[in-house]
C-alpha cells in the first residue's frame, strides 16, 4: 500500500488551527504557504534555496507542464519529483485557470475547455478526465479537480450555472481519480505517485448561498481536501474575507482547506482566522522580480530614490540571507542595473518573509496569541502602508 | 601602515608557477581565475554562491560602476567591498576597454578617452588620472592603469604610436597612483582601500618586437604587477599563445602576471604554461546564460534536442551543486522555458568548472604533472569537441 495523504488538526485558537498534512513526500505543518513553481521551478530559486528557506510544499502548474515539456516526458522520467529533484510535497492545480487566463481562443462546453497553447498555438482540450490523467503522470502529492473559473462580475444565473457545471466536472474528475489504479494496471494511464490525493473546489462567485450549496455538494462527492476557488480574481478584499468566513466552516473540520491564489500576508492571516490551512500566491515571487519587497513594516519598493544611499537591510527585523548581507542601496543598484542577482536576492527575501509569516502564524496559534499577530499583519499591509 | 599587495612564487613546473597574491582583503592562490562581476555582482550569483564555489577574487568593471551608481556614491558608502558585501579581493579594470566597446561616440586624444554613456548619452572623459581616482574611490585591491585598446588589425605604425601613448598614460597613471595618499590627505580624492595596488599593461598588438619594447618600458615605470592586454580581441588562438609565450618571460619573475580577458580553460592552461598567474573572462558566466556549459568532455549546449530525456547530470565528472542535483533533461526544460533558475544553475556549473580547473592546475604544478593536464584541456576544448 503506497503512502497516502492525511490530515490532522494539532492546535486551535478560535477557528484558526494548526495541523499536519501527511503526504507520500513528507509532512507539511499547516497553515502552510506554497511558493509557486509554475514550470517546475520557483522563479529565480534553486531547490537548495527553497530547502534553506524552509519551504515544505510547492505548487506547480499543470497547464504549463502539460504544454512544455509535457506530462508524457515527465512521466517517462519518473514524475515531477524525480524530474525536478524536489523531494518534498508538490500540489498541482488543474490547469483550468491558466487555460482561461493565458491561452488563446479558449472556449468551454460540457466536455471541457478547448484552448490554443500560448507557446505555439497548438489546439488542446482539457477535460476533468484529462486533467486528472495529466496530474497522475506528473505525480504531485495533491491533485486539484478541474473547475470552471468564472468572472467575479458574472450574473447570479451565470454563476449558478457555472457552479452546477463545476459540480458535474467534480464528479467526473473524482470518478476518474478513483479509477486511476485500474487504468494504470491496464496501461491506459501513467501514474508516478500512487498515493496522490485529490482536492475538490468550492465555487459560487460572491453569492453566499451558492457558495454554501457548492460546499455542501462538493463535500458530498467526497475528496481528501477542499479548496475555495474563484477568489483573488479582482473582487474587493472585504468581499473575499466575507466569502471565506462564510464558506470555510461549511467544509469538514478534519480535512485540509485550501484558499487558492491568495494573497498578501494580511489576507492569509484573515483566512487562517477562518480555519484555512493552505495557501499559494505568485505575489512574493512576482513582486520580488518587480522590485517590491514584503517587510515587517509593509511593502518596500527598492527602486525608490530614497534608498540610493540607505545602508540598512531591506527589513531590519528579518533574518533572511538577503537582509543579513545586503543593503537597500546595493539592492537598488543591482535592481536598476537589471542584474539577475537582484531578482534572486529579492525573491529569497520575499519567500522567506512569507514562509516566516506562516511559522509565526503557527506559533501564535499554538500559544493562543494569533489574534494579536493578525492585527499586526493587517496594520503592516493596509493600503496606506507601502511606500 | 595599511596592508598592501604582495606576491611570491611557491612552486614551479617548467615556466608554470603557483603563487600567493596577498591583498588587503586576503590571499589569492595563483594561478587564479577572476569571475566577472561587471556591475558589482557576478551575474545570477550571490556572494554566498561565490564563496561556496571557492572564488578567491572577482573582477569589477570601472566603466559600469562609474556610470551607475557612480564612484562617489560607492565611496561615500565605504567602497566596493562594503557596498557589495563581498569581503574577498577585487580587481578593477581601468574602464578604457568598455569605453571603447560599449560607449557611444568614443574619441581619443592625448588627454584621454571622451565618450557618451551607453545608459543615458551623458558625456564623460576618462583620463589616466581620473581612472586612477575612480578606482581609488571604489577601493579595489588591484587597480589597472588606463591603456589604449587597439584593433588587432591596426598597422604596425598605428600599433607603435598607440603603444607609445599607452606608455605615456602608464606614467601619468602611475604618478597619480603614487600621489593618491597626498591627494587624499588634502581631501582631493576619496580613498577606501589605502593598500590598493596598481598593475601596468603591456600592449603592442601582434608585433613581438613592440610587445618586447612595451614590456621593458612598462616594467621600467614600475608597478606591483603586470598585465598582458590587447589579446582575446579576435586574433587567432595560436597568435595569442605566441604573444603570451614571448611576452610573459619579459615580465619580472617576482611580480604577478595577468592575461586580460582570456579565455577557454585550454587558453588559460596554455598561458599558465608560460608563467601567467591571473585570468578573467566573461565566457563561463555569459555562455551559461546562453545555455552553453563547459564540461570535462568539452562544451555542451543544453538546448540540444538530444538532451530532452537525458537523466545524466550536465558533467558526470563534476561535483558542483547543479551536477549533483539536476539532470540535462530538467536543465534543458528550464532553459527552453526561459526560467531564471536555469541561468542560475548554468552559471553555478560554469563558474565551478573554471574555478575547479584552476585548482587542478595549481595541484598539477605542485606535483609537476601540469603538462599532462594542459594536454587534456587542449583535447577537451579543441574546436571539434563541442556538440
Amino acid at each position: 500500500m503506497a503512502p497516502t495523504v492525511g490530515f490532522r488538526v494539532t492546535h486551535r485558537d478560535g477557528a484558526a488551527r494548526t495541523g499536519e498534512l501527511t503526504t507520500p513526500h513528507g509532512l507539511v505543518p499547516t497553515p502552510a504557504f506554497m511558493p509557486v513553481g509554475t514550470q517546475g521551478a520557483v522563479k529565480a530559486l534553486t531547490n537548495r534555496d527553497l530547502i534553506d528557506l524552509g519551504a515544505e510544499i510547492i505548487l506547480a502548474n499543470t497547464y504549463h507542464l502539460h504544454l512544455r515539456p509535457g506530462e508524457s516526458l515527465i512521466g517517462r522520467l519518473g514524475g515531477l519529483h524525480r524530474f525536478s529533484g524536489w523531494e518534498r510535497p508538490v500540489l498541482t492545480d488543474s490547469g483550468g485557470y491558466q487555460a482561461f487566463s493565458l491561452a488563446g481562443r479558449c472556449t468551454l462546453d460540457e466536455q471541457g475547455i478547448t484552448f490554443r497553447s500560448h507557446l505555439d498555438g497548438s489546439p488542446h482540450l482539457l477535460t476533468p478526465e484529462s486533467s486528472t490523467d495529466i496530474q497522475a503522470a506528473l505525480g504531485s502529492d495533491v491533485a486539484m479537480v478541474l473547475d470552471e473559473c468564472l468572472s467575479s462580475l458574472a450574473t447570479r444565473e451565470a454563476t449558478a450555472a457555472s457552479m452546477e457545471r463545476t459540480l458535474r466536472w467534480a464528479r467526473r474528475g473524482r470518478l476518474r481519480h478513483l479509477a486511476i489504479p485500474d487504468l494504470a494496471a491496464r496501461g491506459e494511464v501513467v501514474v508516478t505517485n500512487p498515493g496522490q490525493a485529490q482536492f475538490g473546489i468550492v465555487q459560487g462567485g460572491t453569492d453566499l448561498q451558492l457558495r454554501a450549496e457548492s460546499a455542501a455538494r462538493t463535500v458530498e462527492i467526497g475528496f481528501e481536501g477542499y479548496a475555495i476557488g474563484g477568489l483573488s480574481v479582482g473582487e474587493p478584499a472585504p468581499t473575499m474575507y466575507e466569502i471565506v468566513a462564510a464558506t470555510a466552516p461549511l467544509l469538514p473540520d478534519g480535512a485540509p482547506r485550501y484558499l487558492m491564489g491568495t494573497g498578501t500576508p494580511a489576507d492569509i492571516a484573515e483566512a487562517v482566522a477562518q480555519g484555512v490551512d493552505l495557501f499559494d500566491c505568485v505575489l512574493p515571487t512576482r513582486n520580488a522580480r518587480n522590485g517590491q519587497l514584503f517587510t515587517s513594516e509593509g511593502r518596500l519598493n527598492i527602486k525608490n530614490a530614497r534608498y540610493a544611499e540607505d545602508t540598512r537591510p531591506p527589513d531590519e527585523a528579518c533574518g533572511c540571507y538577503t537582509c543579513r548581507h545586503v543593503s537597500r542601496a546595493y539592492l537598488r543598484h543591482l535592481y536598476l542595473a537589471g542584474e539577475i542577482t537582484a531578482r534572486v536576492l529579492n525573491t529569497l527575501h520575499n519567500v522567506h518573509f512569507y514562509l516566516d509569516s506562516m511559522r509565526r502564524i503557527r506559533d501564535a496559534i499554538v500559544f493562543s496569541t494569533f489574534d494579536r499577530l493578525r492585527v499586526a499583519f493587517r496594520q503592516a499591509f493596509s493600503p496606506n502602508s507601502s511606500d
